[in-house]
């Protein structure tokens, strides 16, 4: 909880859109039941407490105030222009805008990026110019933006109505859907701090506007909804300063695109790419948001945020005047992760004292049908006592003989005694309406199904744990990073030859068992005779990737002489399939024994920057996808959670009478493979396909791997 | 759908529970807000069609209608009686009951079953009354029984109200769920045709009363909400013909204590035993029931099948007049499992002409957000016409332009134009109530959330496949049954020997390999011979169960000699390390080399009877839970889906380089399991771990089995 002063003391670069001193809206036109004019009057009927000027060419006045035709003519400074000509104009009063010296613009125009090539250009020429005079751009393509706090009062937009005023702050990129969650929130009695539909975010971006929030006093908790992740990283790096440590506030996201087939509509819709589900899944949850798939999820998780303190644990109590919904709320808790705790033994003799003999006074607590007030009250304030127990959920059903008032009423006197958060399913619809109401306004969270106060209560929880953790320290590993970047700006774009993959691996610590380029039949023998074991002999050449395909590779090569045969016969093979072929030579190395296998992998997306992939090898990774991710670089708890987060990890721990792995080599090679991609943008992709995987002793050993540049 | 006419025609035996021609309230009190008075007063003025009698000791009158003290006083025939009386004189009141000639009890007292052993006690002695007069027991420990149909409009309950008639039944385990059902359809506008509390289920079962609905020609849609499943076989062969065939109606089911946890509150609420519940999941679904896990997508589901026609498949069309929830609405489709085609030429160029150029005439369309009536009602019709889409789903949010009530008018004219389904989802709260009113009351099914709509829309596509689709028919294989049933006779409880196991298997016809119990060294060394290939040697004892810990199982073995030493080895390490085993030999047979392993399990489960289980071997099995069942006896297309039904099903295929295993001998192994434990009732488990698998050719062999007898 932050303190409740208006923003003016320290000033922010972005107060410009949310607390401008004037308005003027460019594009406005008397006729009702417009785009243009809905906005106009909603900036004046809405309290705003600055100036409003209307620009409407050829226009004495609209509402009764006096229009002027450009925003030049105005005669008094402008902070902020709300734009809504037809797009294909814009960038003419946009550089008006910046000869006046406006400060912020809110473009609410569509016809931009959205509808192809030709409005990707014009949104550049758009935000060209407002760089240029140092104006922030909200939009194009947006509803537009609303600021309840009084000192504002700022309805910049074009929805239906001012919503009230509250500690929630909803950023969203589609501005339909603000249209949806305002009237959603107007009949569940939801204020918000601040609202904005950044539409395209030309200019100001969602990051920019999360950070804003971050430090704005009115806002304690951030909802976003994003069709498309553009900045990845930047989101990331934003949230986790955020999230965690003094200030921390937490943000809740509804990421839409899951499915391809969604991504394509969303594609469609804002000119959006989304990126790949699963990885963006895994990053967000990493940087502490909170992922959430529908707008009632998103709401149910912000009331218990902002209305309720935080709880101190997962154990939850449960009270109720009816078993059934009691085991279905049980049994959603539990599913979710939370806690159903035992009372202590003063609370199950005060709730023996309390509730009749049929009473079940075992957590679910049932006051059975009949139950009027008092039973609720002495349950509630008794299981809320428990040391046992961090949070409270009441459900009731309306039975004939329920005083829903009243244990409502009852509710909020025994919440009033605890810091304890405590949420509340009245079950039905238009009985319960007065037992609702009379929860709302004391700020307790009221859902229509219990296990919607669950999922809220498992978000809040989430949310307190991620808050206090330590914000994990990256550890930089001792490489030659000099050796690596020499080997990689050597080779040409597209997959490096096998030595040089070695060699950069070798470079960054990885390990790689002894291995030889040789360049002929002579010297192969001669290494696989230094060597004294089995040996694996590998073609090297920049025009065969495939290895196996060509017999470019010859195993379990028994002896010098062995090699020597091998050699003459891959040599000759490959010369006659494939003359063109460039030959460098071959790789000799160590025959590895088969046995666990991991992958190890890497890639640049388009969206999160380098991302790290860990799975076990083979089947788990192809059939069951039982993989991990984790952004690059990666901290070494991270590297750790990795390797636990696969479900076949107990394969690696020594269960079912298996040999325990080298688990720590693997979190560090992880690491590694971490430092060494963020080190080396040219890596787009990198495979370790299969790290070979030892006892602790023993330890592992890559088998195999790709590298690929870029140029 | 059915005709409407009432149940007199045919008459049922459970149509004196819904359509009693007089009715005795026994227990009644004046005072008000209490249970007995409450039900007796929603009979009196709920509109009942037949004739009341109260039973109230002492007392002349309620509400001004004649008391009686005995039910037996009473001068008139008494079809129903409704107990009230506590639950420790409620024996009595039956007694009464039955020398009264009544028909139906609907017994609403609690303190029997879920009180412990002395209630389990009282129970039985009603029931046994009960019996003996041939008299329909409802309850005990319920809310009662409801019957909107006009002929009876009874509302024998202490329900607050009585429901709207309408053509959904509700059945209900819990009677305090009960109550909030019935408030939560009143806010809905939901109305009932039956609506049950059925509570311990002394006498009238879930199953009889689903039965009963089944030919209920008021009832479109059966709704359970269950805590215990006693008789899961009952419900399961009674579902499968319900669910399927002419006048087939769906079944949707809550199951309550699907965690341990939950499990527990629901012992302690109505005295009943959770089954496992994974294999209630894939039982319940075998017979055609849709389970569901919260009220709302109960009634979601419910009031599709009941307003809207059946649809002819998968393919969903959404209008929309905002992008970001049309992307979360396709997301939602997808992930479910419902399909989002592309349009057909036609219908583009009709939304190409009817809608401005930057909406996105694909699917989901979307009418932008300044979008009016005439542009939705293009584009509905044009969807609806389209060839290529089964059902619609309409998406509104109120933006300022928004006709709402308009747009739902034109919503319902385009509908009335097609016999697809359609469904609808008003964003929002307060501005979207008056269309949503004008949707409900045409019989449109709305939802607060597109995402709900596709869950209601998947559920109506489900059932509408499964009812069209064959039942099954159960091929019996050829099997010596009867030798198998000597062998088992001649067993004990407990785990067989291996020869018996095996002896079992093979009179079943599963592919076991030649093997032959030995007493003697010679006797193995001579078997050895005869099998002219490595061989494996299994100690037989009735006191070994874990061979491999004493060292009673030796691996491939080649030629007699080595089999006569390790006979030798075995017998003198057994007799030294477990004197007292009483050993009967061991059996020799071939080695087979290890390959892809399969397993299958058969279990008599407590609520299921057998159940057979099958799943790929090791790791599958153990760490990643890919195991799929069925109840035994198993159809040939039942076996195909259970072995297609693992994740690891591709392994068998082929795929991945690997040799393409026997799939129609692992599925005919299933059907000869499934046959083999429901011909044997003692068998209690059956484990072939593994089968193994080889390719078409070469077949399966059994490796390993373990079976366990009842006494």
């Amino acid at each position: 909880m932050t303190t409740d002063q208006g923003p003016k003391s320290d000033s922010h670069p972005l107060d410009t859109i949310f607390y401008p001193k004037s308005v003027a809206v460019l594009g406005v036109t008397p006729t009702p039941d417009t785009v243009p004019n809905d906005i106009f009057r909603n900036i004046l009927t809405s309290g705003y407490t600055g100036v409003l000027y209307p620009v409407a060419p050829f226009k004495r006045s609209i509402y009764a105030v006096k229009a002027y035709r450009y925003v030049l003519d105005i005669p008094d400074e402008i902070d902020q222009a709300v734009i809504v000509y037809p797009g294909n104009v814009c960038h003419k009063a946009v550089q008006q805008c910046g000869e006046k010296g406006v400060k912020s613009i809110i473009m609410i125009s569509a016809g931009f990026r959205e509808v192809g090539p030709e409005g990707v250009k014009r949104e550049a020429a758009v935000k060209e110019i407002c760089d240029q005079y140092d104006m922030k751009l909200i939009g194009p393509n947006c509803l537009g933006v609303i600021n309840t706090d009084p000192t504002s009062m700022l309805n910049a937009s074009f929805a239906r109505k001012m919503p009230a005023a509250g500690r929630i702050a909803f950023l969203s990129q589609s501005g339909a859907l603000c249209t949806a969650v305002l009237d959603y929130a107007l009949g569940k009695g939801i204020g918000f701090s601040k609202f904005v539909s950044f539409g395209n975010k030309a200019g100001v971006t969602d990051i920019d506007l999360m950070r804003y929030l971050h430090k704005d006093p009115k806002t304690d908790v951030i909802l976003i909804y994003l069709e498309e992740l553009r900045d990845g990283r930047g989101l990331v790096e934003a949230a986790r300063e955020i999230t965690r440590g003094p200030g921390a506030k937490p943000i809740l996201l509804i990421k839409s695109g899951r499915t391809p087939q969604g991504a394509d509509a969303a594609a469609s819709h804002t000119g959006s790419l989304a990126g790949e589900d699963v990885i963006a899944d895994a990053v967000l949850k990493e940087a502490g948001i909170i992922r959430v798939d529908t707008i009632d999820e998103l709401f149910n998780s912000a009331i218990m945020m902002t209305y309720q303190p935080p709880p101190r644990g997962r154990r939850l109590a449960i009270v109720t005047n009816a078993g059934g919904p009691g085991v279905m709320a049980t049994d959603a808790a539990v599913n979710m992760g939370l806690e159903i705790p035992r009372f202590g033994e003063e609370t199950t003799n005060r709730l023996k004292t309390a509730l009749p003999a049929a009473a079940n006074i075992k957590n679910p607590v049932d006051v059975i049908g009949d139950a009027r007030a008092d039973r609720y009250s002495a349950a509630i304030e008794a299981v809320l006592d428990d040391d046992n127990v961090d949070q409270a959920l009441v459900i009731l059903t309306p039975q004939s003989m329920t005083d829903i008032e009243a244990i409502a009423e009852c509710v909020v006197t025994g919440h009033e005694r605890t810091d304890k958060p405590l949420a509340c399913s009245f079950m039905g619809g238009r009985d319960v309406q007065a037992g609702i109401d009379i929860l709302q306004a004391a700020r307790i969270p009221h859902y229509i199904l219990p296990e919607w106060a669950c999922g809220a209560l498992l978000d809040s929880n989430t949310f307190n744990e991620w808050k206090d953790s330590p914000e994990p320290s990256l550890e930089q590993l001792d490489v030659n990073a000099g050796t690596a970047r020499a080997i990689i700006n050597s080779a040409p774009a597209g997959y490096m030859s096998e030595d040089q993959c070695l060699g950069v691996l070798g470079a960054y610590g990885f390990p790689v068992p002894p291995y030889r380029l040789c360049t002929s039949g002579d010297q192969a023998a001669s290494f696989a005779k230094e060597l004294n074991c089995p040996a694996v002999l590998r073609i090297v050449s920049p025009d065969i990737v495939h290895k196996f395909e060509v017999k470019g590779v010859a195993l379990d090569l028994n002896g010098p002489q062995a090699v020597r045969q091998a050699w003459d016969e891959m040599m000759g093979h490959v010369a006659r399939i494939m003359p063109k072929a460039r030959i460098i030579g071959a790789i000799v190395r160590p025959m590895i024994p088969s046995g666990k296998e991991v992958i190890l992998g890497a890639k640049r997306d388009n969206v999160f920057g380098p991302i790290i992939m860990f799975g076990l090898g083979g089947l788990f990774v192809e059939v069951f996808k039982d993989v991990t991710f984790a952004l690059a670089p990666v901290t070494a708890p991270r590297a750790a959670s990795m390797v636990r987060g696969v479900k076949a990890y107990e394969l690696l721990t020594g269960a079912r009478g298996t040999e325990a792995a080298d688990v720590q080599g693997i979190e560090e090679c992880i690491r590694r493979l971490g430092q060494l991609v963020s080190d080396h943008p040219r890596i787009t992709e990198l495979d370790i396909n299969p790290l070979l995987v030892g006892s602790a002793d023993v330890g592992n050993s890559v088998a195999d791997v790709r590298i690929r540049l870029a140029p």
